[in-house]
């Protein structure tokens, strides 16, 4: 095998694939990047068996053959390079020459036989959308899913299409978050539960706008991204996903409507005297003089703030984890956001008109008489 | 006590003194930062014992007193506060309010009288130099101090005033650094060891160029800096540092001059095949031809290069601790450097022709015939 290729499309290339290398593994063959040469194409492909990479790189093909090369090796030299022509070169007994300008790295690396290719996916189940929305969707909702490995769909999110919409959701036990996307072609029915971890790594390479397309497809194991040159599969996980349906036709009491950033930026204030391990409330009060009236009382002081609302409904007391409510307005874009509530104890309701986002945290218990 | 003033003065007044607030202490009024109002001044300190700094604090004095804030939340609350003015007040009972705009914070606090004041110092050996030049100073010698405290000298550096010039050095047993800088006005002879922890955190509250000058005053136990509002102090090391004349003053056989950029880039990439713990060279070999070439072979890997050089006198075959030579590459701003060495096992020695600059760094043994 050997290719040439320029410093930058290189690295660009090798920015995309490590996302699926394997970090802890005891298979040495997950922690490579195979080079896999072509009469006329260069693809390079990571994969850890949960999720798997695959791009081309833009380069010259001057002998086909494959070569698995370690990559976290391979991505500091690449990255320490000069910005120059990149020569990469395999031997018989499985080395790899890395020359740029007069630099000379010999690393030994592994037979690209023994790397493990993708899973061949049946191209029949599809969506599209732009890589702006799919980025846009994962970054609104993959705060809230749970890091708690025991119960392994809520490290997930929920893919669901139905009627011609997409609806991704994902929930911890203390807050729902789910976006609601129309589709221009309709498709079929899905429902599928794709790992955090994937999305994660997604939301890192995706990098077009609202005219760059994701083709999304679905079997009953893995999905599958493709965009530009590259393609990114992941298992799914197994199992039904929670029903929230209920969760989220609530009737409400009071309407509330507030400028997002001054009550994200007053909720980040107060949190300052919150430890995490404290796991004390921020007290909101709901007047009918149109005033919130934020609270926080803790050993290390206490902190009051007032923020003009527009109100509809009663007054009410209620508590909230400032973590929770604050994740759910920095991912919020509208200047002005609707707060629906019923009781201090039944879940407050963050969604705008056209229900493109619907967020639901559950309120702290408080003693409302202390307040 | 009670003033205003805005939030961006604050901060910055905060963030000076901030540096010497303790942060590993049984005495919770080190881990404050007192306020102390006067008729017309707004004065801010922060003290460890072994180093304190006081600035003035521009705003307006409405009520005088004293209180002291612990330093963490007080920098957590000012950074989060919105642009704007802020009020803080003490009441009777050692609390502090905090107010801006809407926002009112209340945090419990410390009476200023139990805070400890900076030592009075005798400002009668004195010199001045250019802000910009000490921050460079510092710059280009604070990576070879020791962090092992068990030889406390080699943590700190010397500061040595000798007919009318400053000479800075630090040396952690491996490597020297030394800084020269000819002063404008003679004074005093001066040899004192400064603490590196001190030198550090001047380093980042040093802000001003050429044309703004910090006074430097010595004490047999004190060192003090005085620029713009602000006043730092700290304790001098006890004991005489090391002799170092020997190690700066030795024959050469060989003189190469290279392009700085070049070569510590050669040595950044080679470096990457060498994991600290390996303690690995980088061998270097200096040829008639006027190249330098340099190799690396580990476990990981192994790493050709070459680099044009102007030589005088013989070859030779040296091997270094790169992290060591690139320590001093990476302080140097002039393009081209100059290496003068002995054999394999002397010291080679970097500097300009002026000795503005000198380093030291000690080769690492290797087996010269292996190469």
């Amino acid at each position: 095998m050997k290719i040439s290729c320029s410093k930058a499309n290189l690295l660009a290339a090798l920015n995309i694939v490590s996302k699926a290398v394997s970090t802890k593994t005891t298979m040495p063959i997950l922690e490579c990047i195979l080079i896999d040469v072509y009469s006329d194409s260069i693809k390079m492909t990571a994969n850890d068996l949960e999720l798997g990479i695959e791009t081309v790189l833009d380069g010259k093909v001057i002998e086909m053959g494959r070569i698995a090369i370690e990559a976290k090796i391979f991505n500091d030299i690449v990255r320490k390079l000069p910005d120059s022509e990149v020569i990469i070169e395999s031997t018989p007994d499985y080395k790899t020459i890395i020359r740029c300008e007069k630099a000379k790295f010999t690393l030994s690396s592994k037979s690209g036989e023994d790397f493990t290719e993708l899973p061949e996916i049946e191209k029949e189940k599809k969506i599209t959308i732009s890589q702006f929305t799919l980025k846009e969707v994962i970054r609104q909702t993959i705060f809230s899913i749970s890091d708690n490995e025991n119960n392994k769909l809520m490290t997930g999110e929920l893919f669901e299409i139905k009627n011609g919409k997409l609806t991704v959701v994902s929930l911890d036990g203390h807050r729902i978050s789910l976006r609601n996307i129309n589709l221009k072609e309709g498709g079929d029915d899905v429902s599928v539960v794709v790992p955090g971890k994937t999305l994660g790594e997604l939301y890192k390479i995706i990098n077009g706008g609202v005219d760059d397309m994701v083709n999304i497809y679905f079997t009953d194991n893995h999905i599958l991204f493709e965009f530009e040159n590259t393609v990114v599969v992941s298992r799914l996980f197994e199992g039904e996903y929670y029903k929230i349906v209920n969760m989220l036709s609530m009737d409400y009491k009071i309407k509330v409507e507030v400028n997002n950033k001054e009550l994200l930026d007053c909720i980040d204030r107060a949190s300052l005297l919150i430890k995490e391990s404290d796991k004390k409330p921020i007290i909101v009060s709901i007047k009918d003089d149109n005033n919130m009236y934020l609270k926080v009382d803790t050993f290390m002081g206490s902190m009051n703030e007032e923020i003009e609302i527009d109100k509809e409904g009663e007054e009410i007391i209620i508590g909230f984890n400032p973590k929770f409510v604050m994740d759910v307005l920095k991912v919020i874009d509208d200047e002005k956001i609707t707060l629906y509530m019923k009781d201090a104890k039944s879940p407050c309701i963050i969604r705008d008109a056209e229900e493109n986002y619907i967020y639901v945290v559950l309120p702290v218990n408080i003693n409302a008489g202390a307040y």
